[in-house]
């Protein structure tokens, strides 16, 4: 590891492992995360925070697991300052993956404690936040109530930016198992037997990556010096793909053409009026964003860094070989 | 193959592999139950309720990993007997691991569609009903609110017992996982760092497990002659424990003595009238039963079998070594 270390000496501690620390450990993403920093060596430590272990038998079964594997569980709280300070002090990357999604919990703001230890610990080589989705700094003018997401993101990062503290944004894809495997339809999350909503003519790119992938990337970017204060695209070449031919991979892998109704983004959009939910009123939006304006994809990386190409040797996950699973 | 097929002749179909079916296969001993089938080389069906493709992508990920690892997804749905009556049709042994715990769900009635499904269907040679706690023909005195778990337990054993339904009753322990990690606590997952709570004088006997093992038991019991149409315990002797043991175990692993508080059956009953949660009321009566009462110990199994006697090959999991992964 010594010469990895001296590459990237910006992060790496003496022995050539850079110590992370995980915040939102047991989440959907943030599990992923903490397999990912294992599996690329990071020293990896995992927040424990007191309110798992009251009643999440499988949060607290899954931080036991990561335990077994390697990681370091660091016990805080953000309702207790010190706590956090203690913890963020241990390593030398801090990354975030509260959630921030209306159908688990909105909890981006919470990040603002973290800033504040990561301010005031002074140890802290570099610091991803929770984005992993839509760029926030392009979506200034999101439909509400999902803007509310990309506003507090940009709140976060705003923070982040005054206190000066390094960082990197890893961003720009649509998680595969609520994107692909549905075919991006509402309502389910296996691919459909019979019919399928295309959205508008289906021939906007859109960008979908295996969640193991992104967690990977992630991995990779926190001591690279390549990254540093730079937003990572999650846009891998071959997974950049419009809803017409993702739902066409699905058709010649399942032999079976699907009956097809095209929405105009005028009814789409409608569909949100009838609903109370919020979690629901923001999927319409995002869904809008996604597949009818093309959000992820109708702009060039360029001064920013693109994951696939920073990492050829991740072998990343191709859509034909993710939706094999549901045959 | 041949040979066991040939001893188990009950239940074994042509080619040595029993066909077992798991219902409440995404759940906290279902998931368990699932892996231990595959496990033990049966050819596992799982149960893919309608339900679990709409909203829970953990269940779908659970359920995707169960068929990379060689289960079979069966797609049935408890509104639709038959759908049910097909699945049955598909296997020798039906395993429940329905919830029935008012924390999680409480599902346990919704077994008689089952059984009705199983009745139809003519096949099935063994029905495992979701069990695995306290025996609940031994617990017709059992306290409000929670009374209500075994009761409908019996009125599922009553109906398969009615329908002549070939069944194994495995059950008898404490999940270690609630128990033991907690050192039996109310309100925490993890052993308490100074202060312990002792239920009486500490002195009455339980049954630890580890989930694991409990699943094991249940795979291997499925095709074996000796356990038809009887109740399995599972009482592995070195994890019958006291609480004051259960604690000592712990004591001595961290190298620190707690400070043990013992409270009178009478003061901890009265921590029910505090409470509105129906789960918790449910809990703590539980806990009288089988902490103050020893209700998993206070008889002898008798006619019918104990699981570690019947499969001495399976090495259970010790307390001491169970809770080593708490330090």
């Amino acid at each position: 590891m010594g010469d990895v270390c001296e590459e990237r000496s910006s992060v790496c501690v003496s022995g050539g492992r850079t110590r992370v620390l995980v915040v939102g450990g047991t989440g959907y993403v943030g599990k992923r995360i903490v397999r990912a920093c294992l599996a690329e060596g990071h020293e990896t430590y995992v927040l424990q925070r007191p309110e798992i272990g009251r009643h999440e038998i499988e949060k607290v079964q899954m931080l036991m697991s990561f335990k077994k594997l390697g990681a370091k569980l660091v016990e805080a709280s953000f309702s207790d300052h010190r706590s956090l300070v203690s913890a963020v002090k241990l390593v030398d990357v801090v990354i975030s993956a509260v959630s921030g999604v209306h159908f688990r919990s909105h909890s981006i703001l919470l990040q603002l404690k973290l800033v504040d230890a990561i301010k005031e610990a002074g140890n802290v080589k570099r610091f991803l936040p929770s984005e992993y989705g839509m760029d926030p700094s392009r979506m200034g003018k999101a439909l509400p109530p999902g803007r509310e997401t990309f506003d507090e993101k940009m709140e976060v990062r705003r923070a982040i930016e005054a206190a000066g503290i390094p960082h990197t944004y890893v961003l720009g894809a649509c998680l595969a198992s609520y994107f692909a495997g549905s075919l991006s339809q509402l309502e389910t999350l296996f691919p459909p037997k019979e019919k399928v909503t295309i959205y508008g003519d289906g021939n906007v790119k859109v960008v979908f990556v295996d969640e193991d992938d992104m967690a990977r990337y992630i991995a990779k970017t926190v001591d690279d010096p390549r990254t540093v204060n730079k937003t990572v695209y999650v846009r891998p070449p071959d997974n950049v793909l419009t809803h017409m031919e993702l739902v066409g991979i699905w058709e010649k892998l399942s032999g079976k053409e699907l009956d097809k109704t095209h929405i105009h983004a005028h009814d789409f959009l409608s569909n949100m009026k009838h609903l109370d939910n919020k979690g629901q009123k923001a999927g319409i939006g995002f869904m809008f964003h996604l597949f009818y304006e093309g959000c992820l994809t109708n702009f060039h990386v360029g001064e920013d860094e693109e994951a696939s190409s920073l990492y050829p040797d991740v072998k990343y996950t191709r859509m034909v070989d993710y939706l094999r699973m549901f045959l």
